[in-house]
């Protein structure tokens, strides 16, 4: 058959996503999947029999990273690999992380209906513990296999009932003979879902990252001074609340100016005393700032260091900023960009250039081969709740795009 | 000798403090002596010891207030009363409840060593639960002595560990004999640090309230859209603790313009989920407001309403505003109050007319007796915090101001 002709099965991917969302099911429609859990357990296992049923190897490695290969007409060539994770955050969705597993799994299955015999081996992959929601912190499977991070401290993450991640691998089976190191790769592509608005409100089907933004944690210390709410005049306080509002606006007001990609969230605060009749002492929260460049990102923190300092002073309170975390933005590989935008026009989907917003295990693998995102529209733009929907014509495309491109990378010949 | 000579001893009265302050001491220099616990068992006792050195009668209530009886020359005639609660705050400090309840013991003390006869009996009393810290609500003990709450109810309260406040006084052994019910009384005076920064910063001794102001408590739940922080433009966001931000400056703004004696305070606030990483969708705080004037507190709720659905609009998030509580101000009784001034005037400490932004036991007293009370000031007006502190010039020149006032009652013969 020609190979250009070649599509998936939109029916047997909404069935297999379905039956992944039963394990794991909430009441409220979504998926509480939690890494290592006997959830994901069971999830691990389906997955593992529905590549055999295809006759795909599965190796599994130190960190519980699951590899489902095809076999290639040229088995010493590196090959093309596609995936993405089945952990879910607690009430999470059912298409974050699970959609690009089974995205990997139908282009495998349409490849062994067809009896298609490709130049290289191509491998569907589950990361172990991508969410980062039970053990801090995400991508770690991915990080360990990309030699970003250590197996033994990987081994060494707790979770919140101080069960050690290395322990409740062994637990549920995972520990695999093969190491966790990375093996030559030619390409490989992560589906998945957009998690923001941007697709939907722009009316597209497929969007295509140039890459992974960059981000700035911070976290911020306010002290004021504890007192009597009844007795205490409105110009002899130093409320800590109100100067951490103060600086919650602030730091608002500065990315929306900004406009663009940069956005800024603070997600967690904490109120000291936190009772009714006592003016707050101490506030603490945090900063998550997000942009493609770098240097924007450092210079949006130092501005808004300046605008709390300032906003500490006028309200009597001493503030300590401190930067917690920063990695630059990580670009993906143009070849493949271009690639992928390639596809979905040959296809006919409306496509759109963007960035990802989010981290994905496509990060730590772009360290190591060239590597590109496929995005679809999230519905209203929801992910990680349990309302997180993405339509069906739409998992359809994006994984018609997955496949294209696996294909072109799979039929490549050694270079040079 | 001449009754208008009598002065208390401020170093009795010192030692009795720091021998209070003992028990229930923190490492931070304050006390915790929440209601009810082996600590507040153990002042009491003492408490109870001390009165019976001086000959008084002590009397405990089915509430377990305390009622030390100094007889007078006419059993017959209502008593004279003060006093105020051993209770603390937890990390509470070391003058406040305990400085009114040594106070009204010092006054007795001074008139059983110079041995004056006065016309009434000198009561003085603890009250049970003024804080309300472990148990809610706050002046439980007086509350069921002036009929304003069941003892029943009063007995079902239960602190953070489930334990009812009937067992647990039973447990102390403090259900005593006595019905809790208001029994006959001439004047009631409540002696208390300030608890706020208003005396200190005008340079006088001796506050004397006109009565304690008004109260509205409301509660305020902001319901936005969680979303991915990395993956959601600015533009499209619904942020609940952006919003409740937006309020909290609403509010704090609202008071700051009204001046005088209006103060406002969010003392309390959740967000949910309080991830680093989710856009929060659900805050819910607390609203703190008084004045002297109810109807100035109602109209500044009304407005905050108004501007909070303005807010709420804008950011796209759903606003539910709800006022729980709201007590009309408690006026003192004119005569008693001009006798704190007069008093004051007398001995030669610097005085000012004043309102109490705290409420105080006192506030139930007066609904059944002639009642004022005496402030003095709190160093750096802090209060509920364990650096509280009242020089101890002052506490024996408010005792005094006790000591003279009491006397002038006590003398009163049975009116017309």
């Amino acid at each position: 058959m020609e190979l250009g002709k070649l599509r998936v099965n939109g029916k047997r991917l909404r069935d297999s996503l379905e039956r992944m969302a039963e394990i794991g099911a909430t009441p409220g429609g979504g998926v509480q999947r939690l890494t290592l859990t006997d959830e994901d357990h069971r999830a691990r296992d389906l997955f593992a029999s529905w590549l055999r049923e295809i006759d795909c190897a599965v190796t599994v490695d130190r960190m519980g990273n699951m590899f489902g290969r095809r076999a290639g007409r040229n088995e010493g060539l590196p090959p093309v690999m596609s995936g993405s994770h089945i952990d879910s955050q607690p009430k999470g969705g059912r298409f974050d992380g699970i959609l690009g597993v089974m995205g990997a799994l139908e282009v495998l299955r349409t490849l062994h209906e067809s009896s298609v015999v490709t130049a290289r081996p191509v491998v569907a992959v589950n990361w172990t513990n991508e969410e980062g929601s039970r053990f801090s912190p995400a991508m770690v499977g991915s990080g360990v296999w990309a030699g970003a991070l250590e197996l033994d401290w990987a081994y060494a993450r707790t979770d919140a009932a101080g069960k050690r991640l290395g322990d409740e691998l062994a637990r549920i089976g995972y520990v695999g003979e093969a190491p966790c190191r990375a093996f030559p790769v030619h390409s490989y592509h992560e589906y998945h879902i957009e998690q923001g608005p941007v697709l939907e409100r722009e009316g597209k089907t497929v969007g295509v990252p140039k890459g992974i933004v960059s981000l700035l944690w911070g976290d911020v210390h306010l002290t004021g001074e504890g007192n009597h709410a009844g007795t205490t005049p409105m110009n002899a306080r130093h409320d800590a609340l109100v100067a951490a509002a103060e600086m919650i606006l602030a730091l608002n007001g500065l990315a929306g100016r900004a406009g663009g990609d940069m956005v800024a969230t603070v997600g967690e605060i904490r109120n000291r005393p936190n009772s009714r009749n006592i003016i707050p002492d101490g506030v603490d929260f945090t900063v998550d700032l997000r942009a493609w460049e770098g240097e924007r990102l450092q210079a949006a923190w130092d501005r808004f260091c300046a605008e709390a300092g300032e906003i500490a002073r006028r309200q009597g309170c001493a503030a300590r900023l401190e930067k917690t975390w920063f990695v630059d933005r990580t670009p993906f590989d143009e070849v493949l960009v271009r690639r992928v935008l390639a596809a979905a026009v040959d296809l006919g989907y409306s496509h759109m250039p963007w960035v990802s917003g989010a981290g994905h295990d496509a990060a730590y693998v772009s360290r190591l081969c060239p590597t590109a995102m496929i995005f679809v529209p999230s519905i209203g733009g929801r992910s990680h709740v349990e309302v997180e929907s993405t339509c069906w014509e739409d998992c359809e495309a994006g994984c018609n795009v997955l496949l294209r491109c696996m294909l072109q990378s799979a039929m490549e010949p050694a270079q040079g």
